[in-house]
C-alpha cells in the first residue's frame, strides 16, 4: 500500500482526487500496489465532505508522515509550493507537479534534489495539460537530437486568436467572452501578455537542450497589440497569427522566444483552434512530430498528475534522465541577435518602405485607408529591424515563422 | 557496458545502427551505461564494410553470448522473427522490435514469456514510426479510461489518397507514383487493402483494452474501390476519405474495424497528408489527443527502436505495465452489429433511395451522369445497410466517421 498526499484542492486538485478515485482499481493494476490518497492540504475548511478525514492544514503531518510516499503539488505560484516541494523531496517522497512556475524557476534544482534523495520529481502537467509532452520528449524522442520545439501553449490566447480570426471579434471582446466562459483569470497578464508560454517553452527547451532556461531570460511578447486589420492581412497570405513559444537548437547556441507570429495555413500549428495546444518537435531522426489536445482545464491537467503519482508510486529509484543541469545562461543568443522574417504595417508609401526594407512583398486588404500599408521583409535580424521600424510610422508588427 | 545485437540489416536496421552510432554519447548519458552493438545478424555477407567486425549469420552466436542484453528485431514478418524473439527473451534478453506483424500476431504470447525471464519486449517503433505511441498510450494517458482510439496508421495509403483528393488523380496512377517514390512495395496489398492499418490498430486497441485483439477477427477493407467521383462527392460535404483503424470502447466490449471513412475536414485527422501518420486518443479525462508525425521511414522507425533499445538497456527487471492479456475474442463485437452513417453512389433515382432507406441526405458533383445518385443515410447498423444495398445498383459506399 503506497499512500498519496494532493497539496491543493482548487480545480486541478480536486480533479485529481476525483480522477484517482473514478479510475482506482485501474491506477491499482497498473502500478502493481494498492494506492490511497491519505491528505488533503487544504486553507479552508473542508471544502468537500466525501473527504472530511483526508483535509488538514498543517503540512507537517504530511511531511512527518512516513506512510506518505508521493506528494502532488498542485497548489500553484511560487510562495507555498516551493518550500512544501522542496522539503517533501528532503524527506525522501516523490512529488509530481502541475506547477509549470515553480519548475521553470527551480526545476534545475528541485531535480537535483531529488535525485540527491533517490526519489523523483515529474512534471507531466506542467505543459500542455492532457497533453503526453514532457515523458515522451525524455523516453521515446530519446534516439533523437532535438533541434526544434515549437508550440502553442497557452488555450486561453488561443481561444482569444480564434475568435479574431474566425469571428472577425475584436481582442476586448474575445478576451471578454474567454473570462465569462472561465478560461481566461479575472486578472489575465499571464495568459494574454505570454508569461505562461514563456514558462512552458522554458520547461521543454531545458529538457530538451539539457540546461536550465530561466523565462527572465527569454524575449516575451503578448498578443494584446494585434488587431483585426494585421488578422486580415495575414488572411490575405493564407496566413494566421498563432502565440507561439520556440526553441531552437542553433550550433552550442539555442535561440528560444514567446511571441505571437505568423503561420501559413498548411502548418500543423496553424489548424489548432478554440482552447487547445499542441507542440511541434523536430528531431533530427524523426523528423516533424506533433502533440495536441487539451492544454488546460480540470480533468486534462488532473490526469497527467495522477499519471505522473503512479509512475511515480511503482518507481523505487530515482529516474535517471528526467534531468538537466543549472547553467549560466550564455548558450542563450540575445534575441536581438535572432533574424527573421517580419510582417508589418505602417503608415507609410511604398517607396519608402522600399527605401528602407528593400525588396518586400505587399499585402492588401479590403478597407484600408490609403495611407496604411502593410508588407513582408525578407531574412533580417532583430536589432536591424528594430533600427529600420524607427525610421517609419509602425502602427503593429509581427515574425514570420516557418512551422 | 551493455551489449546489443540487432536482427536484420535492411531498411529500418541500417538506420537502426546509423542513429544509435550518430548518437551513441548522448544515448550512453541517457541509458546511464556505455553501450554497443556487437552483432548484426543478416543472411547477405557483410553488406556494410564499417561494421564487418559485426555481421554474423549464425543467431545462436548472439543467442548464446552472455554479454549481450538487448535485442533489436527489425527483420519483419513472422518467418524468423518469431522465433529469434521468443529464444532471446527465454534466454533473458530483453527485446525490441519494429516488427506489427509479430506484435499483432504474437503479443500476448511474447509479453508473457517477458514477464517470466523478467525481461522487456517493447514494440513503440510498431506503430506510427516514429511518432510516439506504445509508450504515451500506456503511461501518460494511464489515468485514464481510453474510450476510442483513431488512426491514420499507413502511409503509403495516406499518400494515394492524398494524390487522389489534391491531385484529382485515379488511384493506379497515384499507386504508380508510390511505387516509384519507394512509399509502397511492389505487392501492394499488405497496405492498399487494410492488412497494415489492422495490424497497428489491432496492437493499440490490445494496449488500451488490455486484451489481444487478433487482425483476423477484424474487418478490414482497403482503398482499391475508391474512385474520383466519392472523392468529388466527398468534397461537395465538406469532406475527405481517409483509410482509418478504429477501436471503441462500448460497455465491455469493442469495436475494431480497418475501412476507407468518410471524415469532416475539421476533425484534426483530415489535415493529415502524404505519407504522415497521425493517432487520435480519446481518454474520459483527458479528451482528445492527437499524435502525428512520419509514421515510417528508416531513420523516424529506426529512432523509436534505438528509444526502447535504451529504455530496455538501462531497465533491470519486467515492466509491469506495457501488457496484455491472451483473450478469446469474444469481447469484440461482430461487425455486422455495429452501426454507422454510410456514403452512397449508385445508379438509382432519388426515389427509390428514398423508399429503401427513408430520409438521406442527397449529395450533387459537376459532370454526374442522369442516372448516378450519392447520399448520406442515417445511423443504420451494418447488417441493415447491407440487405438495403442489395436492392439498389450500388457502386461505391463508405462509412462516415466523426473524429
Amino acid at each position: 500500500m503506497k499512500k498519496i498526499a494532493v497539496l491543493g484542492y482548487g480545480v486541478v486538485g480536486s480533479g485529481t482526487v476525483e480522477v484517482f478515485y473514478r479510475n482506482k482499481a485501474a491506477l491499482e493494476k497498473k502500478a502493481g500496489d494498492e494506492l490511497d490518497i491519505k491528505y488533503i492540504l487544504e486553507v479552508r475548511d473542508c471544502p468537500d465532505e466525501r473527504y472530511r478525514d483526508k483535509f488538514t492544514k498543517n503540512f507537517d503531518d504530511i511531511l512527518n508522515d512516513p506512510e506518505v510516499k508521493v506528494v502532488a503539488e498542485v497548489i500553484g505560484g511560487l510562495k507555498y509550493s516551493y518550500g512544501y516541494v522542496k522539503s517533501a523531496l528532503e524527506a525522501g517522497k516523490s512529488v509530481v507537479t502541475s506547477n509549470k512556475e515553480l519548475v521553470a524557476a527551480k526545476g534545475a534544482e528541485l531535480l537535483k534534489t531529488a535525485r540527491e534523495h533517490n526519489v523523483n520529481f515529474f512534471f507531466e502537467a506542467s505543459v500542455g495539460g492532457g497533453i503526453p509532452i514532457i515523458r515522451p520528449l525524455n523516453q521515446c524522442l530519446s534516439a533523437n537530437e532535438i533541434d526544434e520545439i515549437a508550440g502553442i501553449l497557452n488555450g486561453t490566447t488561443n481561444f482569444i486568436l480564434t475568435k479574431m480570426i474566425k469571428e472577425g471579434m475584436g481582442f476586448d471582446e474575445a478576451l471578454k467572452i474567454a473570462q465569462d466562459l472561465g478560461y481566461a483569470e479575472r486578472d489575465p497578464s499571464a495568459d494574454v501578455e505570454g508569461h505562461d508560454t514563456c514558462r512552458k517553452i522554458c520547461i521543454l527547451a531545458s529538457l530538451a537542450f539539457g540546461k536550465h532556461v530561466y523565462p527572465d531570460n527569454i524575449h516575451t511578447e503578448g498578443i494584446t497589440k494585434i488587431t483585426l486589420e494585421d488578422v486580415k492581412y495575414c488572411e490575405s497570405m493564407n496566413s494566421v497569427i498563432k502565440l507561439i513559444g520556440f526553441a531552437s537548437r542553433r550550433g552550442d547556441e539555442i535561440a528560444v522566444m514567446t511571441c505571437p507570429a505568423v503561420i501559413g495555413e498548411e502548418s500543423q500549428l496553424a489548424g489548432v483552434n478554440d482552447v487547445f495546444n499542441a507542440i511541434l518537435v523536430r528531431g533530427d531522426a524523426t523528423g516533424d512530430v506533433v502533440f495536441y489536445g487539451k492544454g488546460a482545464g480540470k480533468l486534462p491537467t488532473a490526469s497527467a498528475v495522477v499519471s505522473d503519482i503512479i509512475i511515480a508510486a511503482k518507481s523505487d529509484h530515482s529516474s535517471k534522465t528526467m534531468h538537466w543541469e543549472d547553467s549560466a545562461q550564455d548558450f542563450i543568443i540575445p534575441y536581438k541577435k535572432l533574424s527573421n522574417r517580419f510582417y508589418v504595417r505602417a503608415n507609410a508609401d511604398k517607396k519608402t518602405v522600399n527605401d528602407i526594407f528593400g525588396e518586400v512583398r505587399f499585402l492588401s486588404r479590403d478597407g484600408a485607408p490609403e495611407s496604411e500599408c502593410a508588407f513582408v521583409t525578407g531574412e533580417i535580424n532583430e536589432a536591424e529591424f528594430e533600427e529600420k521600424c524607427g525610421r517609419l510610422n509602425v502602427l503593429g508588427s509581427l515574425r514570420v515563422l516557418d512551422y
